[in-house]
């Protein structure tokens, strides 16, 4: 595989060392996520609480929420049952559990500010923890909000990709690798930006390393994205896949990581998205099918469950030039 | 049409593909949205919610606050009720109409945290449904207030842009293409980028393809807008535009989409502003109005509303050179 | 005045047009905000409100919140009084004056979901009104939590500004026209970018036409801003104002308009900073004053009152080269 | 010491100014903050008031809040008892004492709006300053929740950099001084910027000046941070480096900084980090242990504990050219 020499690693331009890959670990996963497991981090990282918080999903955000409102309040109904139930004025209950509850539901009328009045605090110390209790119930339904809003505003793409790269007719006699992809969204993505980096393992003196290289694009860059983007690596003399066959791909664990800027209109954000394929989403001989059509208007009608259609379609041989 | 060829595609810059654009139906439309249907989506999709909410019309918004809260309490009545309404302390119905309106009011003092206290929740369910529902009105109140404030400080300008293109005189002996905008909004913007991409059908071979091309401007961003904006094309050698006349305009379903770029200085942030002249839109031979003037104290006045007023004037014989 | 032509009109690049700068009336102000007044827009600018609340000064901002609290409070208590007062349990006002503060009271509680329960609602419609009012008034507060923060976190610069421009000696056998700034904030500005904008009145055939320079500058952008910046305009041959006295100057109507933009670290927001220059500004031979020194741990010490300082000095003559 | 001269001062890119550096008083600290004291400010700076209370420490933020609280419900309950504690209903207290603590907790339920209601205003006065209480609460907490978010959402990056700056063998026949981090966030980084700035005191003609270069790196930027990043300054004939020796840069009082720009995927906000080096953090002949190995799956396992680890090296001669 004669592959161009460049002057500087690329490997440094990922980060991702020259370790070489194995099997069904890939560095970028299909999800875009990063395959890397993080040890030795300081055990207290408070600075990760709020990244947590707004990235976890939305099921377990809302027993985390519901968790901590059952947790204070079982505490401050131990301090109200502390200091004595005999200072809640209206608590009905005769027994211990009966107390419980009585302070436990005063806790939570306090905390949620509604105070309903029916149980009201007396003395010094019971209006002193229902004070605190109700400033820190604002104070914690302000963290919520501002929760709520982060985890809404958070910038994110929703971009659907073809699941397969293809390599299909380019320009009049050449070979292109090409995948598709748009906006599942209903906003519009405007100046977006695209790389793919090629990486794949090579024998070096019998030590396997890990290579990568940035792969040159028909167009990096489109002004706003309306339709679907055929994003085209086009397979000439320069590419370092030229020489390669499917078995070279396979053999070398080869990969295609996929890295998508664009900005967000409605939001005024940039957002990013990410992807990769491996050897095995290849298909050698393709083309994607059209996914758009007109309706009876006139109006273009864009369908963006046919992104990844392709049919099979035989390669014309390469001109050499 | 002898149009010189360019070396991308440039309908890939815009994702438009090279479909021909019918009547009345243009890629992008004169406020700016762009003008396809999208099928094939899956059918929840919470990722479009947070979107809908935010760009839908403040009407409709506030219905749908009003309809969740009378919805959320009339739910909640029903349970106060299955519990039964001799668990709210206080309540005086005497039938079920009136008992369920109990509840109604009940759930409505409680989710928006007022507690009067005149009913009060008694027993261990009615008291655990309370506090689970305020609970859930502050956090929904939370959500609210992500929402508006979503609402209010969602990047957009407002552009008034002229009603029409006009071909006119152009330094000595040129014509130029052009058209005016001028912010409408108090704030200023600052770092204006604009691209106006012209389109037309041409006819290859009896098929009929959309071609693209991005218009030279005589300048293609300014520093800062204070008064108004005039964009010109030069109609020179270079224009695509050159030797088109009026009919061939209108044969070829031209269209001028117009991409606005600027700095929101007020609020830190991107906007874009986006419109589309049609052929109809053109006027050939005339000029802009002046839109500004100086008061008695020397100050200058702009009136936003002549921002598309213009005269008409002959057209003078264009220098070959 | 030989100036060179240059190829674009530089007035465009400002928006400024040409028409000529009048005493005391120019386009930008010495606080930074553009001094045009804007007729002929629409009478209703909803788009315009959320900007009006943001920036409006603090007092006025407070007694705003203030009015509207009294005025929705009076609103609900007539209507509370138009159902008639003895739907409110526990008023005990005696006359229609009584009775209309009774009213007012509840719908404060209500609104501002305090809720004592003193005072209750009693049949359908005064507690629908009531239901009504305190999701109202939880949506108010929402609102005011949105315009709060987004006043809190509007991106401003602190940039003070040397009161003059000072014509000093510059290398070793030059002029140079210089000014200072440095930030009154504690947060780190970054990646700072400066232009200034020199324009003056020039007579054209008797047509009196404003003309606009954007000047060079020795440097046009710093890494960081620790201490302060001396922003400097060499007086070379290349200099529009190079062969100008304070005399032409004065005649011209000179004013100097800059623009900074600059990144602040802790909000990760980029911030703008404006200022303007008249010709009466300008001290022709003198010399900034140094504005730091070293304490005794040999810790330096920016003294952000002396920024505008200078010291006389009289101008070596030019070398022509 | 014969250094290139450069065309612009690059102190002025800095700020920093040409003042010589003294022991333990370098500009930028370890932690990245400008180790500058600021005077003659003016008293009352209320821009700063925002940065103050976002970038302080979470324990002194607490304490505020909570002070603020304490503070207000006094001056309140100073004035409940102004107007007379009998316009409090339901208050028990039978001396001032007694007064004043029910004053105090009617205060906390109002301004927390959660208006148990066992005790309730009376009178026009009494209900009035209610009234305005709750306003103020429901304010307060609104900026509360404003602060909150506005700390919670700030943009910083948690970079670890190596501890020590390492002189290390670099291509074939070359010397790098290298130092090395990662990122200690869940997030992923990427468009990684970095800017190395040396700064020494030189004796020039008996007076002794601080200069500064910008040292050139073999890569400056990286697409995405997902392992660690060794930055390596080549010393080659270019650098303003490659004669001095440790004892050369100990005299000087040599200082390496440090600034890192990148963008955070998750919030996507520009975040920056500095750091900065002293001459007494130069390790010379020594090599990065590496941070990454591989589980069992074949996994990368990214040790972040180890981002300082190095091992001693004897350094190769270099080979002039």
């Amino acid at each position: 595989m004669p592959i161009k020499k460049q002057k500087y690693n690329p490997e440094d331009d990922l980060g991702f060392g020259s370790q070489p890959v194995i099997k069904s670990q890939p560095l970028i996963r299909q999800d875009g996520s990063v395959n890397v497991k993080r040890v030795g981090l300081p055990v207290f990282r408070p600075y990760d609480n709020y990244h947590k918080l707004i990235t976890m999903k939305w099921g377990k955000f809302w027993l985390l929420i519901l968790a901590c409102y059952l947790a204070i309040n079982v505490i401050f109904a131990s301090i109200y049952l502390a200091i004595g139930v005999q200072n809640l004025n209206g608590a009905e209950g005769t027994n211990t559990f009966e107390h419980f509850w009585d302070a436990f539901f005063f806790s939570a009328q306090t905390i949620s500010t509604v105070g309903y009045g029916h149980i009201s605090p007396k003395g010094m110390a019971t209006n002193s923890v229902a004070a605190l209790e109700s400033m820190m119930g604002l104070l914690a339904f302000a963290l919520a909000t501002g929760l709520l809003y982060g985890r809404f505003s958070r910038p994110s793409a929703k971009i659907t990709y073809s699941s397969n790269l293809l390599v299909a007719p380019y320009m009049e006699d050449h070979h292109g690798l090409m995948f598709r992809l748009a906006n599942l969204r209903r906003n519009t993505l405007i100046d977006l930006d695209i790389e793919v980096i090629f990486s794949f393992n090579e024998d070096v003196d019998g030590k396997i390393m890990r290579r990568f290289y940035q792969l040159e694009l028909e167009r990096k860059n489109v002004s706003i994205l309306t339709l679907n983007w055929t994003v085209v690596h086009p397979l000439n003399d320069k590419s370092p896949l030229k020489d390669m066959t499917p078995e070279d791909l396979q053999k070398s664990q080869a990969t295609f990581a996929v890295l998508l800027k664009a900005f967000d209109d409605t939001f005024s954000q940039t957002v990013h998205s990410r992807t990769s394929y491996q050897h095995s989403d290849l298909v050698w001989g393709a083309k994607f099918k059209p996914t758009f059509d007109r309706d009876e208007d006139g109006r273009i009608v864009l369908d963006l469950s046919k992104i990844g259609d392709f049919s099979s379609i035989e390669l014309p041989p390469i001109q050499k030039n």
